[in-house]
């Protein structure tokens, strides 16, 4: 029997506006809902403030021990958007105007009061950079080595994901099912951790809710192999119905 | 004229779950929000898998540079929460039973089937801890040094971050106001720069967005000196009249 390889992905979340708490961030769960369709998991995020130095720092970390590193925010045309400067000098490349970038940006900005100062940042890129297309606003996404750097508001990042689809290589999606009960969670972990235990390629996360002045419980079985889902999934219900709890598939 | 220090906090989001793209987070937006009333400022936010080395990692680089840490999630009592074992690790000391905790969860739990091993796990916390008090559902959160170990359900955390408003010694609040303009972000980026570079204790975040067919964006100029933040805001204002644009007090 071979071990698959693991594909993995990091994010950095890159922008005062997350963590000030003006904005709610959305992009980690869709980039990580998107990563999962492509067969490679998300192992770790980081939300750095605007600055150069600490930027580079989670590049340089989060590049090396994963197989892909993505970034969000940052890219946009104000003095604050410094995403591009801090991966150039985190690669120690130089910050030079993409040809293709600048011509689009033209383009698009030709109706809207032309390009300016601001707008032009846009098209710089760090040496070597190819380009991720932008369907919702003009200026496009980066790509460069095994690194992307993507908008920061949401559905901007949404289309470039679009872009990317099916252009990474990736190992095995990650299958989910899912069971819900009205159980406190606190009555049956025992189910779970012998659920998992005896499933060596799944992994069983149990996510409590309060409804109704009553509590439950969702119960989301994940592994790349689909034998081991369907047999753990059947020994979870099965533990559950045992324990005297109804289960509902597909969860509550 | 002393420079005042400023008190910062890190943020390790501890789940699977997250990083999976099934649930959002709102723990990052919830804490930095209530951070910023504190007078401290959220300076970074790591989200980690239920991985017990990597966990330690992020606590001992993160609470090392900050002066405070939270964690969310991770607290409950199933097999993959592991947050309490991880931070024993990072500080090196052992995990016992606190003997309030495990009284809190026996009485919440008298009327609910009794205290079970799992149950009982939630009263488990490096040695040297004290609790931090949970008034919508029995088990505490955790304090240990300068470490805040807390539920991962929002509202939970919210319960918990009420508990301990006012008792972290922090700086002066972040202060902040908003202008809006139905304005190209990238027609006014250099009215932001100058009036960022004018005032040296003010950063000016732009949010751009886009509704009913028109662009438009807020502008948050942020400082903890009341008259800085004024100056910067009267300039602002002053920089997008004069570049053609109305501007609405307080945001659009």
């Amino acid at each position: 029997m071979t071990q698959e390889k693991i594909w993995t992905a990091a994010l950095i979340v890159i922008g005062d506006e997350i963590l000030s708490g003006r904005t709610q961030d959305k992009n980690i769960a869709q980039i990580a809902s998107w990563l999962n369709v492509q067969g490679i998991r998300l192992a770790e995020v980081r939300v750095v403030a605007d600055d150069m130095a600490l930027i580079a720092e989670a590049v340089n970390i989060l590049r090396a021990r994963n197989d892909y590193l993505f970034t969000t925010g940052g890219i946009g045309p104000t003095h604050d958007d410094i995403t591009v400067d801090a991966v150039a000098a985190a690669l120690g490349v130089e910050v030079v105007i993409h040809p293709t970038a600048r011509a689009i940006l033209e383009k698009y900005y030709e109706t809207r009061g032309g390009l300016n100062e601001g707008r032009l940042r846009m098209a710089r890129v760090p040496q070597g950079a190819e380009l991720i297309e932008n369907r919702m606003s003009g200026a496009p996404g980066i790509r460069i080595e095994n690194m992307f750097l993507m908008a920061g508001v949401p559905h901007i990042t949404a289309g470039m994901l679009d872009a990317l689809t099916g252009t990474l290589e990736g190992g095995a999606p990650l299958l989910s099912v899912t069971l819900g009960a009205w159980a406190p969670e606190s009555e049956i972990a025992g189910v779970l951790r012998d659920a998992e235990k005896a499933h060596e390629s799944c992994v069983i996360g149990s996510y409590p809710f309060f409804r109704n002045g009553t509590v439950g419980a969702n119960f989301v079985v994940r592994s790349t192999e689909p034998h081991d889902l369907e047999t753990c999934r059947v020994a979870l219900k099965a533990g559950l119905e045992a324990a005297g709890y109804e289960v509902t598939d597909g969860g509550i």
